[in-house]
């Protein structure tokens, strides 16, 4: 699909690195007074004034973070962004400014390029971001993204991962599992096309769970919420690892325990009858599947009121001393430890 | 070498991917006040109060900007940090943060990553450097790096590249060429070990052009030097990809022409003899060579009694109305355009 079959496609090298980023940021336009220089120095320059400058960086790698058998390029590159300010939304703060460094094989052709800056370039529009800096490169194979996304946020409203006090209830926004669920059919119609290549695939009935995979929207909508409602966490994180990483990395760095409610975890109605399906175990993928791009907060008992019946928050669990250890409370009340499935085993 | 012969060595998918950065970042110790939040969340918090912040971001890749088979991993570290600060020196400002996304497949050891991560640390400690964030994930094959440097400058210091003016001096720190002609040199050495394993190679004569390859510094002192001297430079840009590349950027963005003179251009007599034994033109390499991370700058014809004979500079040209081209004056005082090379061609 990406190879230069078509006699009409533009080489890269034909191109020249300094002409391709010129036609890929000509239509970049500048949103911020705070982007004094963006692209075409040695480095952009930005203007943060009192605001504390947050800073998060992250990779996505061809064969390990995507396979573009079934990612469109433009859909990749929306998501390389969301990834990103998902981190700064993350600490309460809002996502002014990334810089995208890009390394592709000759593989890839220039309307390929612009496929992938067409989706950078409609988060950035969505997300009110400015596209400040980058680097592009080739590569021997394989096509990888770095991003780095910086934002600013006053310092009281900062909120970090070693703030959960004993009490404080566990929060989740938006639903989870989906994304993970959403890779396994992706990858399930893709052995069938290996198969059989004129299968045409009917994906009607998960609709939801593919976009969740190929087009997640990172929260500054909660963040955004959070402030209208007054409610500040007393710590947040992304769940990009899946929510039994993330809500061990809460406890491990605010130093106290957990007791995590399987029935209280929000699913979606396509995700649970998808894993009858499949024959999966649903808490399983909620807890371990990743890439769900929900915040995953604690908040003070003083402030359930605030998000009571706010269908975009879900009390999930609660807080407890560290002794009492990291739980995982089951739908028939028998309690397990909470586990990390974490690096390398997401895709068993 | 870097495979996992050794049973003692120990391989990554057994540490995990969170142990792996609490092991590579244990001894990294902050050095500014302005870090407020570093490694261990979503994002780092920076705090750049009234100063402007500066942004610049670079890919190393694997068979294409290193060749682990001459590159020790631990000047490799110290090479990618370099490549990035040297952008922010490059604006006139100091840098004072990073963060480092390593993406590397399972044939490197926790050791190598060790080591590389030793040549990160040793760049921090020199520079005066906070490593505040990154990310590390598999890769298919290879090793990736991506650097993003973070710095400050007051907004009058800023120098970019499109203030350049009629006659106003050019001027380059340090020599040139250098370490281009270092990698012809290891990559010869590279074939006759192919050929003869057991050659013991003799590197002596050619130690300046080796390091100005495996060990590049930026120019920080430079940076430091202007302002004691009281110089800003009209414009200023990196030597990253060759003085003739370089200096067509600064003719383009400032809307100028320039007559650059070859005899002025500062050579090493290393890289002089070592060209002649190569029969390879020295003026070539040293426009179109590339990887010397020194400063080229445009400073204003009041400003030259204040660099006249420093050795840390040398003026090697002047600076033209636009109709005037861009000049490339010859020894024998003939003119010929200057050319950019451009990317892909530098390894011809």
């Amino acid at each position: 699909m990406l190879e230069n079959k078509n006699k009409n496609l533009t080489k890269l090298e034909d191109l020249g690195e300094f002409n391709l980023i010129d036609l890929l940021t000509k239509d970049l336009k500048i949103k911020h007074k705070s982007t004094i220089k963006s692209i075409g120095d040695d480095a952009a320059v930005l203007d943060y004034k009192s605001k504390k400058v947050l800073v998060s960086t992250d990779f996505l790698v061809e064969g390990v973070h995507f396979d573009l058998s079934y990612m469109p390029l433009k859909h990749l590159g929306y998501k390389a962004v969301m990834v990103n300010l998902s981190d700064i939304y993350a600490m309460n703060g809002i996502a002014k400014h990334i810089t995208v460094s890009i390394a592709i094989s000759n593989r890839f052709t220039q309307e390929a390029m612009e496929e992938l800056y067409a989706g950078i370039t409609l988060a950035c529009e969505k997300y009110d971001i400015d596209f400040v800096g980058g680097d592009t490169t080739s590569s021997v194979t394989g096509l990888t993204i770095s991003v780095t996304a910086i934002g600013e946020a006053n310092l009281k409203d900062i909120v970090y991962r070693n703030g959960a006090k004993p009490n404080d209830l566990i929060v989740v926004s938006g639903d989870l599992g989906s994304a993970f669920m959403g890779l396994k059919i992706l990858e399930r119609e893709k052995e069938v096309f290996k198969v059989n290549p004129k299968n045409q695939p009917d994906l009607d009935q998960y609709t939801y769970l593919i976009e969740r995979q190929l087009k997640p929207e990172a929260r500054k909508d909660i963040v955004r919420l959070l402030k209208d409602l007054k409610v500040n966490p007393t710590s947040m994180i992304d769940v990009s690892d899946g929510l039994s990483s993330e809500l061990l990395h809460i406890c491990k760095q605010s130093k106290v325990g957990c007791d995590l409610y399987e029935n209280k975890i929000p699913l979606d109605p396509q995700l649970i009858s998808t894993c009858e399906e499949f024959k999966l175990n649903v808490t399983t993928l909620a807890l371990n599947g990743g890439e769900d791009y929900e915040l995953l907060m604690t908040i003070s008992q003083k402030d359930y009121d605030k998000i009571k019946g706010n269908p975009n928050f879900t009390v999930i669990g609660y807080i407890k001393e560290e002794n009492a250890g990291t739980n995982l409370v089951l739908r028939d009340n028998s309690i397990v430890e909470l586990k990390s499935r974490g690096w390398g085993s997401k895709e068993d």
